[in-house]
């Protein structure tokens, strides 16, 4: 006989898909879907396709929304956006409860490696939506697709006489210089300010 | 606003409910979920409900199982009854090839700390199997409850003249002696064998 039974063995292949998840991870949650009421797998199974049907991009923003337009876009200050690359990003950034502007979700950053050009992200979209914007604050990743996206988008906005400003790199709070990589240390250097 | 949106909120809810989860996992799951395609969450979905309504136990042993009676016990020696706590301890079983005998899943332990008695566990059910079986291999947990299960079943088997073994325990096989633990190197001495 197989190990599995059809339905535990497509379920476990269905869960593996999941990242991080290997063969004995999946198997142990497919288990545990085998241990709840039906009422609770039946539970499990429509949020998935609630999350699957309900969520969509905002056409503004570009970050995830129930609506056409998001709640943050349209209650919040439009004369601040924050670019960043995925809705995730959103969500770390919302964590803070401080910043009061609007977002722009790019979907991506740039990467001639992965082919993926200027206009295969929302950079259009982007200048489209500078009409009254007095700031620019650039978060993407300190990698280098990162910065060479951040970049690309600072070279595009400086003439519109926008201020782009990019989060600051540096020592983490609570960091020690002795266990800091020596990129990040580098960068502290270079980016040092005056006390 | 709240950080996620209602529908992925719930998501990373029920997410959280399978074992070893956190939050921070749960999301990252949830935003698989939202990345695949229509037809991927809804094949994901279906995979959840199909497993809950087939997946059965098999009257007989216990264990998973499509039909009212399980492959194992329809095609297999009856002989033999391999008794085991749990579904996934069968296939873990199952995965070595080598038996050719039914399982018997208990469903448990005996366990008077957890309030788990003889009644409460497939025991009844393991002593109405045995007409015809000449062997009985009790592969439970070397542990305290598994220890006493194994007891209490032998004890019971014994006077009705089937043959009742369990599982060697010892040193596994490419560990070495100088780091395995002081219970299982007592238990390897103890049931050590001539060569």
């Amino acid at each position: 006989m197989d190990t599995f039974i059809e339905p535990i063995g497509r379920l476990i292949n269905q869960f593996s898909k999941l990242p991080g998840v290997g063969k004995k991870t999946a198997q142990r949650y497919a288990y545990k879907i085998i241990d709840m009421s039906p009422e609770e797998a039946k539970q499990f199974a429509e949020s998935i396709l609630e999350c699957k049907s309900k969520v969509r991009y905002c056409s503004v923003c570009g970050n995830f929304s129930e609506e056409e337009i998001c709640d943050v876009c349209k209650k919040r200050d439009k004369s601040v956006i924050c670019v960043v690359k995925e809705p995730k990003d959103v969500i770390a950034l919302e964590k803070l409860r401080e910043y009061k502007g609007v977002y722009h979700v790019l979907h991506g950053v740039i990467s001639p490696m992965d082919g993926v050009g200027p206009n295969d992200i929302r950079i259009k979209e982007l200048l489209e939506r500078l009409s009254g914007v007095t700031e620019v604050i650039i978060a993407t990743n300190p990698d280098v697709e990162g910065d060479a996206t951040a970049m690309y988008i600072s070279k595009l906005l400086k003439p519109l006489d926008v201020r782009v400003t990019r989060l600051a790199h540096g020592i983490p709070i609570g960091g020690e210089i002795e266990y800091t990589d020596e990129v990040t240390l580098s960068r502290a250097f270079v980016e040092r300010k005056e006390i």
